[in-house]
């Protein structure tokens, strides 16, 4: 078999993918300035020297629990002008200072900063899950929306070029109508970060669990993106077996997600060997993202049809900075993003439910 | 990450693989004569030539429901010496020129078969699944127990060498604890057999169902092979969208398997593009065999380890040459093949309970 009529032209396979189809703005001299709550690694290392890549946007100011911790960051970052405590930033100090806000502390606490975000009537930039609960995760979208700010929820494969291209490739009709997808994230996150306290395996701080709530959330929602479409059931198995894990359900998660045309299986393991891949399975053929979600490791992108398989080709990137990029143009160009908080609480709510299927052995069904 | 101490050695990996270490009787004198029940396209381009082609058993004898199709297929093959119809099988005609019986038949006929063969105390290599319901594979085996008959379940991926590579290569340590496993088998099946009316999509003569009962058994029992362990829960979704399945639950199904150690996630359709793949994260690394389960796709196995992966090598074989080969070698070695009555009708348990836990939404308990 070679590829038939129905599928995509060599165009579409070959030259007509922009990554960043969503910019127009591409320098500024107003960027938009950033406070960063929050000075955990993913922040030092991933999130703030995207921004100081990106275009748009920089940091200004860091939050910190800390006042040392802060000082000793801002001397790495020379945009840095203030560095404040958890306190300070609520009592609104230095709020002249920045635009915008990230939040990247434990789950549990992201609510308490939007909402004095929102009383600042500052962006924010929340990380993902969005709280550690459905209910936190309403209010903090109520904040946002009683104080009239733009809410992005963190999801960085919205702007990764191997998911974008992807996207397009099935929007084309690459592989007919998807019908089945795998979801698999897993890393050992005790060597990741090596402390056996930590908040993702702590139930306070991270919420309903930790393997479907930190990582499983990667395959649910970039499913939902690349297919356009929300889940409707889910069903789930949940185990914990190492001591460390004793305080959540899920060292280790296996779920399936049936959205309204595709059934999708994933599995997430906060204590097994560095891998994630996603895969979608159609009439007319197969995408395969592997490695699909980790920042350090390069994406690659295989398309499968009519017996034959082919690498697409797309520009590897830093995964936060086209993020930060992103946020920082809707800002800049008064758009709402496409991760707005609502589409963060349909994940909360399937998380959820992935959580309650798996106590209760039945598939729960979402509205 | 380098490969570390508890990574298999260098000869594990590279050099000690044998893929027929079952065997020590490499040829024969007095080879196994089978007589082929139902001659459809398997029987006639897969199983046939396979048995022409192995050392230690040939095709004595074709059993159809038309003299003349048998008749047809007996010229094709110059060792066979008779063709009858079901009704001279049943009688017991030309038994003295076959020593076992190869039944692919739909399902839901194969328990007949089986019941006369035991009679006639011939040995039986049954096509997978056994039968069409737990209660008929239940009775083909108390008949092929009362015949005191060698009984195995034509499972092909217990000889096939990217499978029992993968296997040895797990008990050698490569890839830690076994924690996530992702299965996937896809075809066309009206593309493959172009018959609206075909017995596959029959519920009298498939049994369950057709994705899950035809290809998805393959990420089941392939799992429960290289794992060593059997399924101690199912969770399944099952879809039909299409007219032509309109009698059968499952054209697409996405289905969890818990083991006691072990999270799987499958899925399995009949009306999807032709793929399959068997995945299996572990604490220290991946096993990947894709393509994994079709004849006419060369297989591969990837072990990923230490942050690298590595292509396995090994010997592309005819998956149904090994089959019949196995088989005949437990006959004249008169040793008990692996894949058992008992080993088959785990599976049909485990099906059964796929399909129970898809209609009512709730997870099926096994045991």
């Amino acid at each position: 078999m070679g590829l038939d009529s129905n599928a995509p032209d060599l165009e579409t396979l070959t030259s007509s993918f922009t990554h960043r189809d969503w910019q127009d703005v591409t320098e500024t001299d107003d960027p938009v300035r950033f406070a960063m709550v929050g000075l955990g690694w993913w922040t030092r290392e991933q999130t703030m020297p995207a921004v100081e890549a990106a275009a748009l946007c920089e940091t200004a100011v860091v939050v910190s629990s800390s006042r040392e911790k802060g000082e000793e960051v801002a001397e790495e970052f020379p945009t840095v002008e203030h560095a404040i405590t958890y306190e300070e930033f609520h009592d609104g100090a230095a709020s002249d200072a920045y635009d915008a806000v990230y939040v990247c502390t434990p789950n549990a606490k992201h609510l308490a900063f939007v909402e004095t975000a929102a009383d600042l009537e500052k962006a924010v930039l929340c990380e993902k899950p969005m709280e550690a609960s459905v209910d936190a995760a309403e209010r903090l979208v109520e904040a946002a929306d009683a104080g009239g700010i733009t809410l992005m929820i963190a999801y960085r494969m919205h702007t990764e070029p191997a998911v974008r291209r992807a996207r397009e490739l099935l929007e084309a009709g690459a592989i007919g109508e998807p019908l089945l997808i795998h979801g698999n994230m897993s890393e050992p996150i005790l060597e990741l970060v090596p402390d056996p306290n930590q908040w993702r395996l702590d139930p306070d701080l991270v919420g309903y669990g930790t393997s479907v709530m930190d990582i499983g959330v990667y395959s649910l929602n970039t499913s939902r993106y690349i297919l356009g479409a929300d889940p409707v059931r889910v069903q789930a198995s949940v185990r914990s077996v190492e001591e460390a894990f004793a305080d959540v359900p899920d060292e280790h998660a296996a779920f399936q997600v049936d959205f309204p045309d595709t059934l999708a299986v994933c599995t997430a393991s906060q204590n097994a060997y560095s891998a994630s891949h996603l895969r979608i399975t159609g009439s007319e053929g197969e995408l395969l993202i592997e490695p699909a979600f980790y920042p350090w490791d390069d994406r690659a992108l295989r398309l499968s049809r009519g017996g034959t398989s082919v690498d697409i080709e797309f520009e590897q990137v830093d995964q936060m900075e086209e993020e930060v990029e992103y946020f920082a143009h809707c800002l800049l160009t008064d758009e709402q993003p496409y991760a707005d908080g609502e589409h963060g609480l349909t994940d909360m709510r399937a998380i959820a439910a992935i959580y309650e299927a798996a106590e209760t052995g039945e598939a729960v069904t979402l509205e």
